[in-house]
């Protein structure tokens, strides 16, 4: 054990301990020895751990009223020892460095907090992994993942829909800034919808703690690393949801911020030190431009801006380049999978984050989980900048080469959308975005999508076409990677994002009261919706062809665009007729797929394909052709 | 010397010589030995070569009816021999392959061509290779290129207008599609226009023979490879041309075509064999789609359809594949080079030429000459897929990694245009065309340009606006890489390119008769404009910082783009207003570059900035300000 002399030298001031309770985890207990004190509580983060984790080392910061003075003294525990230990700008906190070396056995280890002639007792859990094989296992093409917003999805608990001690004392379904109430039981109620509808996963947007007073429904304003927010459940019930999950088939990707947390956030209220995030005279917004940090002619400015500027007025950004706030997050990320079994991160504004950390984060989730499915939020306008920010096959740039291996692909989304958001809408983009794919190392790790919670309403944004309705889920159920659908998007539900709460309303049916309820049955166009996205995704689930299969492309033509998923014994075809007239295709131009059949079936409508060489597709249709031979 | 073994077979059948004259420029020459028939005209490709070359061989094409079925013999020449020969499919070529040892003189080679017993004497020629520094000197950044078409700028001979023998027998200047009589005598008595102007290179669209029946003008259906097309002079009036434009300080640049001929070429009037271009069962087009070549999801069809479809009727496609043909390509254009001393090759359609053939030819052509500037037409949607087509930091992608230095860049030719054709255009996409520099091994060999002679004139494209017009102006002239010009731009040419011809409109004042001499006078706003473009012009080219400075750029803001260029010493600020409102810019966002200055001039207009913190910019308006201390 090894204290930095500065340490040795600080710790003579005693402050007397606050007496005031604190919500964190951590428990006092009895001293190693009966001359102790009684110990107040402090907070511990991580809260727990574990054994056998691959990286013997873990960081606890410990919290309480001037605990900076203190110093640990861990009793003999064969396989752990403190490495070190560190003060921090703060009196209120204490960095300590342990070391578990790999045999170590679970247990309480007891830690003492000596400050002159006083000491405190305390002990912290080493628990033993979880080795269920249904946890954490990743996701594949075969998946299907549905993205929903958990207050604005169903209510399944109302006694957590207020939860006393936190900022907001109200909810409220008519404001889209309010909460509403859904909860995480309202997520599994429904289990069986996601089900009928041939999903596999689940997205929902963040569930951590959002203490925050105000619009702090959509979960991107972190106020406690290791608490799930009470409106949704309780740690426990997370654990729980997700067990439940697996049981029934679905998989689980936890939607996290590395980059930013809540004003609220308890170590922004109360900064361990100044440093830990990045701070200027006034409020700085980041100038959201992601070109800056590859811009070979870029400014330091913009960089800083971009990297270091607040993504919005509540919620600052956390200083990654400090060292100890870089091993915080990280050990908070390898705690979520160990201690539920999630399948999956989906990474919010991941290019705002410090490449630096960013690099030493995957790398870290990644060498601990590595069935864990890893996929960012990238934004960004060009399909050159959206693959800098993925596993790709470039040299790195200014020392950054992103470990990340797949993304949100904006680009097909972009694609889709303005394909068909006009008469007779380019088709050469979505050529162009899959194309693109040469710059990946595997782009079918990537997650297309039409829609989300940031963005119009596919439905809206092509004018409430069915017929391209229906081609946007052909290309989304049937292109390379593990789609993304957002919630309601099966049933029409409409809005342009013009402020983003048009497009975060109630899911019909989740609410009590609500007059029509949508999981129960869903009427007129909003059921034939439903049933193409259910019929064509429950195909791409017994047909592994469809997600596993090769991809070939053709370069569109007189409107139309055609490609093909194919392995050694089938082979499906995808053409999408965007124009307002039906085409006639010559389908020998397609000879090095049709090769070895002779015939087709439309998955969705039954119909069957006679000559395919001569194909007659209607206005606005997509087909999706099941070759036979 | 060694002959393959079909050949020394093959050699049995005696044809008579054809006795009709041939166009060649081989001579006959008496033979080695008095015995010796007379020797009716062959043609040999190439018509000469060099002693000292980097790489000993060389691939002789020799034509004559039933040449093929003789054995090449060659007397002593001290350095030289034999390799091999090759009958072709043709009986009308003869391959032969000479080395050519480094220390061999120059001089002529006696080659005997023998069928039986009967032996025809030639002469070939090595020539000495032209050590003159003023050849060959290579682009700069420092350099301004000015781009036109020889047929439409002047017209300086007369008497080649119509040229006996050539399968167009008028001229007529009412008619875009007919040659009008322009020329290499026109383009150089009008150096001083360019010297005014403030170019420093030249680049005329191709002077090589286009004996074609209809368009020829244009020149990029080659008819032969080793000719000066008569209607713009003679290879002897070319190399005069070239030599006097070094004399007068200027560059000149040729354009070259690598991926097909015309369809009147002597080569494909009378093939050497039929695998010297690629042939379908009826004509198949170019899908024109170079994104085929490296899609990882592309078809055959359409990777072939791209690579050896033609691009015109009338342009067959070479099949480079054939390293007979490989070869006869890279001489061809080490041959220009070496009996010419331009500067650099410009390359027309880059994508659509075979990979490893393009690959072979760069690496030919820059071994042996290192400082020849070589940038291609690569006509890309998409700033990744334009990057494919360069050197850039990319791996390998299906065996190619381009060795091309630059490209054409319409990225910033589309940015520009898009920025400026609408009200409040967006800046970003010039601000992102730049930041995708970062996929170059050196983007400042590129060439940005507005317009040329494919595309609708510039000025027409952003609606005849003077300020957008000197805005394009201001950036072409100060962003990193070589600038292209089009001819008349600088005079505000107009049309948009439908059809082709009225954006090929003739110079004013470059032919006799004409009405309006803009060589001599440009009144009104064409003087204005050739004004802004030649103070700028000359001001770059007295300020080596616009050209051989840093680039720092700052992201678009509020309808104003900033960026600057720099060095150790100079600092130029280039600010854009692209709004209609006066706009006022808070200069402290610079500070990275203002640092150590505190005024500036506006370098067209002289107007002084006399505060940098506070910019007042006007609408529709680019400042180009020269920092001061």
């Amino acid at each position: 054990m090894k204290f930095p002399p500065f340490l040795l030298a600080a710790a003579v001031l005693l402050l007397p301990f606050s007496s005031s309770a604190t919500t964190g985890p951590a428990s006092p207990a009895a001293g190693p020895n009966a001359t102790a004190k009684a110990a107040p509580a402090v907070r511990i983060d991580p809260t727990y751990w574990w054994v056998g984790m691959k990286n013997p080392k873990l960081q606890l910061l410990v919290n309480a009223p001037g605990i900076g003075n203190t110093m640990a003294i861990l009793a003999a525990y064969p396989g752990v020892t403190i490495e070190s230990q560190q003060k921090l700008e703060s009196a209120n906190y204490l960095i300590i460095n342990l070391i578990i070396a790999p045999a170590t056995k679970p247990g309480l280890l007891k830690l003492g907090l000596k400050s002159g002639n006083t000491y405190r007792p305390y002990t912290y859990e080493l628990r033993a992994r979880n080795t269920d094989p249904q946890r954490t296992q990743g996701l594949t093409q075969a998946d299907f993942i549905y993205m929903l917003m958990p207050d604005r999805f169903s209510n399944g608990d109302p006694k957590n829909d207020v939860v006393k001690g936190t900022r907001v004392n109200h909810i409220a379904r008519d404001s889209m800034y309010a909460r509403h109430g859904g909860d995480l039981r309202g997520i599994q109620n429904h289990f069986d919808y996601f089900k009928k509808l041939g999903a596999t996963a689940i997205w929902p947007t963040p569930v951590i703690e959002n203490d925050m007073p105000k619009a702090s429904y959509h979960g991107y304003a972190v106020t406690d690393c290791y608490k799930i927010d009470p409106r949704y459940g309780t740690n426990a019930e997370y654990q729980q949801f997700v067990k439940a999950a697996h049981a029934d088939g679905l998989k689980v990707v936890q939607d996290i911020v590395l980059n930013h947390w809540g004003s609220y956030h308890h170590l922004f209220l109360d900064k361990p030190a100044a440093d830990w995030f990045h701070a200027f005279p006034t409020f700085t917004r980041s100038n959201y431009n992601a070109f800056a940090l590859n811009d070979p002619y870029g400014s330091k400015r913009d960089y800083t801006l971009f990297n270091d500027g607040w993504f919005d007025t509540t919620m600052p950004d956390v200083n990654q380049g400090n060292p100890l706030v870089a091993t915080y997050i990280i050990q908070n990320f390898l705690w979520w999978v160990e201690s539920t079994g999630i399948d999956g991160y989906r990474i919010d504004t991941y290019p705002y984050s410090e490449p630096n950390f960013l690099m030493a984060w995957g790398k870290a989730i990644a060498d601990e989980y590595p069935k864990l499915a890893q996929f960012g939020e990238a934004w960004e306008g060009t399909e050159a900048e959206q693959a800098f920010f993925a596993q790709n096959i470039l040299p790195p740039v200014n020392g950054f080469k992103s470990n990340l291996p797949g993304v949100l692909d904006f680009q097909i989304s972009f694609a889709i959308s303005d394909a068909l958001k006009t008469e007779n809408g380019d088709l050469s983009k979505l050529y162009h975005a899959l194309q693109g794919d040469w710059l990946y190392v595997d782009a079918t790790r990537n997650v297309p999508f039409l829609d989300n919670h940031d963005m119009s309403r596919f439905y809206s944004v092509i004018g409430e076409d069915f017929g391209k309705f229906k081609t946007g889920i052909a290309w989304l159920l049937t292109l390379r990677g593990t789609p993304q659908l957002y919630y309601g998007t099966e049933v029409l539900m409409k809005n342009f994002s013009n402020p983003d709460g048009k497009v975060r309303e109630d899911f019909p049916g989740g609410f009590a009261g609500d007059k029509t309820d949508y999981f129960s049955a869903r009427p007129g166009q909003a059921g034939e919706a439903f049933d193409y996205v259910s019929k064509l995704a429950l195909y791409r689930k017994a047909h592994p062809v469809l997600s596993s299969g090769k991809l070939m492309q053709f370069i569109p033509q007189d409107g139309v665009y055609t490609y093909f998923r194919y392995d050694d014994g089938a082979c499906v075809m995808i053409i999408a007729n965007n124009t307002k007239d039906e085409k006639k295709v010559d389908g020998t131009r397609f000879a090095e797929r049709f090769a070895g059949f002779s015939s087709g079936v439309e998955v969705v409508s039954g119909a069957v394909i006679s000559d395919l060489n001569t194909l007659r597709v209607p206005a606005h249709t997509a087909w999706v052709v099941e070759l036979r031979k």
